[in-house]
This record gives C-alpha cells, sequence and structure tokens, in this order.
C-alpha cells in the first residue's frame, strides 16, 4: 500500500507531506537511515491523541471519586478541598497555574492505599460509562482518527510509538490498546509512588518525581526507552522538552471549535518553539480531514 | 524442533523439567493458557545472568573511576572515600551491610553532572577492555550460557523478557542487546535521578527511588510494564519480593566452586523462602552442563 493511502483522514497538505517524507527518509536505505530498533516515537495524550477539553478526563475520574468521598463521608462533604473540586472542579483546574502537578497529586490521594489491581479495575468501571461531556461521546472514542492512524502508519514502518502523557500512566494503560492499539507497557506517565507489601503492590499518596511533564518528559523517555524519540507530537507547553530533543517534531494546532475546541492558552510557547525551530504545526481545522470517528 | 532441545546446556533433571512444564502449561492452549500479551519474564542480573563475584561488574567500573578521579586530582589521592575505595575497594563493598545503594550512589556521584550519551561512552569504553579478575573471560562473555538459552527459549514461545537489575540500568543497556539478546528499553534497574537541560538530558548525583532491589523490584516491574511477571528469576535476597510476585519462580542456587563460585551468603532468606513455597532452585553444578561459552 501506498504511504499516503495509510493516512487517509489526513487532508493533503504540508504537515502530511513533511510526515510521509520524514518517515520515508529514516525508513529507506540511504544516508538518513535509522534502524529499526532506534525508531522510537513518542506522543503526549492529553490535546495530542485525545479530547483535553472541557476537561481532563482524569480530572472527571478524579471528581467522580471526590464526589463519592464526599458523599459517603459526611464530615467531608463540608470540608475543603472536596466541597469545593465536588462543586466547581473545572473552574478550579482552570485556576491553576501549574494544575497537572495539583491533579497528580489529587488522584495518587483519592486511591491511596489500594493494590494497583484494584485501582485498574476503578478505571475500567469508569470508561465502561463516562461519556464526554459535550462531545457525545464515550471518552473511549474521544481519541483522534487520523492520530491513530499515523501510530498505525509509523508501527508499519517499523516504528515503536510511546504514550508518553503528563497525567496518570495508570490510567491510561487499561485502555491504551483499546483506544490506541498502544500495549500497556508503552504507556509512560506520571503516577504515584508503589508499596510493596504481603505479595502485592500497593498505590501510596506520593507522586512519583519527577511528574511526566516539561522537563520530566525527555527525562521519563530515556528512564523507559534508554533513547530521545526520533518523531514526537505534542500540543501544549509542557511537551516542549520533549518536541526539543526529538529529530522530527509534530505540534497539534487545536484550532478547530467546529469539531473540537479552538485554544492556544496553555500552548504559547510551543507555537513560538514550533514556528522558530521549524516544527510541523498540525491544523486540526486543515490538517485532520475527520476528527472523531463517525 | 523440540522444546528440550531449546536447552541444550541444561541437564535433564528436576529443574528443567519443571521450566519446560510451566512453559507448556502457560502456551498451550488449556486451562491454564496466558495470552503472549501477558507473558512477561523478569531476570535479575548479577548472580542470575551473569558471574557477580568476586565483586559486582559495576563495582569494578566504579572503582576504576574512583582511581582515575583520585590520580586526576591529587588532593582526591589523600580524600575519603577515595583513598579507601580505590585501594581496597572490594573488602570495602563486602563489609558493607546494604551495599547495592551505597554503590548506586558511588556510581551516581562518580559520574555526575555529564550527559546520558557520554556515560554510555565510558560504559561501552570499560566494556571493550575490562577482563573478569579470574576466571580469565571479557566481561561480556561472564554470562551464563544456560541463561541465555532460557531467555531465547522464552522469547521463542513468546514471552517477553526484563532484565531486572538491582545495578545500574544505564550500566547494562549498552551490552545487554549483545549479551544476552535483550534490547535496551527492556532494562529495569537502579539509575541516577536525570536533569534535563539544553536540550540534552544530564545525570545528576542522587540516586533515584526506589532502589530497583528488594521491595523496589516488583514496583519497578510494575512501572515499566504495567504487569506482574509470569516468571522470574534471581538467586538473592533482593530477589525475594520479586519471586513472591510471579507465578514460576527461578533461584539460580551457587554451589560450583569448580566453574564459579560457591556461597549463600546474601541469598539465606531467599533460599528459605524457595524450600517454603516450592519455588524451582537450579544448582549451577548439577543442572548446567556448561555455565559460559567455551
Amino acid at each position: 500500500m501506498n504511504d499516503k493511502d495509510l493516512l487517509p483522514s489526513w487532508s493533503d497538505g504540508a504537515s502530511k507531506t513533511a510526515i510521509l517524507e520524514f518517515v520515508t527518509s529514516v525508513t529507506v536505505p540511504g544516508a538518513s537511515f535509522v534502524p529499526p530498533a532506534e525508531r522510537v516515537a513518542t506522543f503526549d495524550n492529553d490535546g495530542t491523541l485525545w479530547c483535553e477539553k472541557p476537561q481532563y478526563v482524569q480530572a472527571d475520574f478524579v471528581f467522580r471519586r471526590w464526589r463519592a468521598m464526599a458523599e459517603a463521608d459526611p464530615a467531608k462533604a463540608s470540608e475543603q478541598p472536596y466541597k469545593a473540586l465536588a462543586e466547581n472542579g473545572r473552574a478550579w483546574l482552570a485556576s491553576l497555574p501549574g494544575h497537572v502537578p495539583d491533579l497528580v497529586k489529587g488522584l495518587s490521594e483519592a486511591y491511596e492505599g489500594i493494590t494497583v489491581g484494584a485501582f485498574e479495575q476503578a478505571v475500567r468501571q469508569f470508561f465502561a460509562t463516562a461519556t464526554h461531556p459535550t462531545l457525545g461521546l464515550a471518552y473511549t472514542k474521544a481519541g483522534y482518527r487520523p492520530m491513530r492512524e499515523l501510530l498505525a502508519f509509523l508501527e508499519a514502518r517499523d516504528f515503536t510509538a510511546y504514550i508518553c502523557s503528563g497525567g496518570g500512566r495508570d490510567f491510561i494503560r487499561p485502555v491504551s490498546e483499546q483506544i490506541y492499539g498502544i500495549p500497556r507497557e508503552r504507556v509512560i506517565g506520571s503516577a504515584t509512588t508503589l508499596e510493596y507489601r504481603d505479595d502485592d503492590i500497593y498505590r501510596t499518596k506520593d507522586a512519583e518525581q519527577p511528574i511526566d511533564d516539561g522537563a520530566g518528559k525527555p527525562e521519563h523517555i530515556w528512564m523507559r526507552t534508554g533513547r530521545k524519540p526520533l518523531l514526537a507530537a505534542g500540543n501544549a507547553d509542557g511537551d516542549v522538552p520533549m518536541l526539543k530533543t526529538t529529530r522530527f517534531a509534530i505540534l497539534i494546532h487545536h484550532d478547530d471549535a467546529d469539531r473540537e475546541f479552538a485554544y492556544d492558552t496553555g500552548s504559547e510557547k510551543a507555537l513560538a518553539e514550533a514556528k522558530e525551530r521549524g516544527w510541523t504545526i498540525v491544523s486540526m481545522q486543515n490538517d485532520f480531514k475527520v476528527v472523531f470517528d463517525p
């Protein structure tokens, strides 16, 4: 099959051409050939592979938990942060200047002391029923179809693709295969620290350091793969360090208010770096024929 | 090829039979079948995959560095720990009750502030020339041949094998493919924390927590794979938590003073647990036809 036909949901244009040319340059024998073992591709998740507005999917998951905790314990219902968060979690999250660490911390505390297996069950239960608040889709359908095609295309060209999320590693793993065709061991993300006891593994209330965002992304990628990515894709300022360490950088630009959301907030530095460094800026409006599965 | 023929360096006996029966039980359709994606196997490195006596290979690497640092800086030559360690590193290591964290700390400090790429070069240089002090082998030949066969046999049965070492992850990665056929991204181990700056990744002087030893092993395995191992192999007390979380546990017993080394020190708890829990205890003397490549 022709390379071009493997990205049917991408419009013809500069972005698609740049991606195809780069993949060809490193996979066809020649001066810029890269052996398959070194073809590591890393993808941010929120806003790059699936929709992150009006709130992170994981925020919905945590807020539901906080509401349940407040309901189960009347004393908690009048206590902060449960009261404020349960009532107005989205605004609280948006108001935080560095919200990813707080979200990770909140998630860790909300599920403190349970086994990794019990946490996985809670995640599966969430994804089995929860839907996106405005798109009317199950969260498992909130992944961008063109990006799934890109993941599959790279795999077909002997790349190994990883998800590298500022969000929770163990929140994405249970559904990464189903949504993206990425097996759980190739999900890199932020996490709670773990505690082994009684022949099982328990979550603690502490966040593992570094968080997998900003400078933590290239660090996590090295920890997990022993490589710098050959290709990487992100959408926000927290992806800039990862995009700076890769050979081919893709920045997803959210400019499609009709089909998804249009926003530059939180991506100002990334957009400026992309222009300065010649990264491939993908316009969701112009480069994506469709955004979600029909 | 018959399963038995895939382990030619293993003597017929209870250990080989137990391994073959377990692998058959999870790979042949039936009640205990395990899908390939879930067939994770984890192997300790020092004393399980390669020789750890009379000192850890990595200790030789670090001690050489400390000696070089002391030689390069006359003030250091009379300063501790450089003086004591350069003169008598092996005895110092043996005298430490919990020596793995100290070794990791020492390694981190010895290579503080260089890029991960520069560290890899130093490791490659070491392995290109260094030889085992008593076996008369290059360190790259100090891996146990029967264990390499076991790794290859498991891969042939659609297991995914990982190295899970208390020693340094970034020390083993540059040679894991050459010695064991295990790609670098499947090496789990202790490490220094990393620092991203100037579009590159630098080593710090601090050890990443937890160390990949004892309780840290099942924690690291979950962090990296999102699974508990289906099969795991170790040789020392630091491997006990990993072996307790797996379905099929192998304990390498160093009882071959003629061909390798004979010692139970540091493995007392592991041997007791193995007997109590019915783990497969591999006698290097009786179960290995050969230990190293001829």
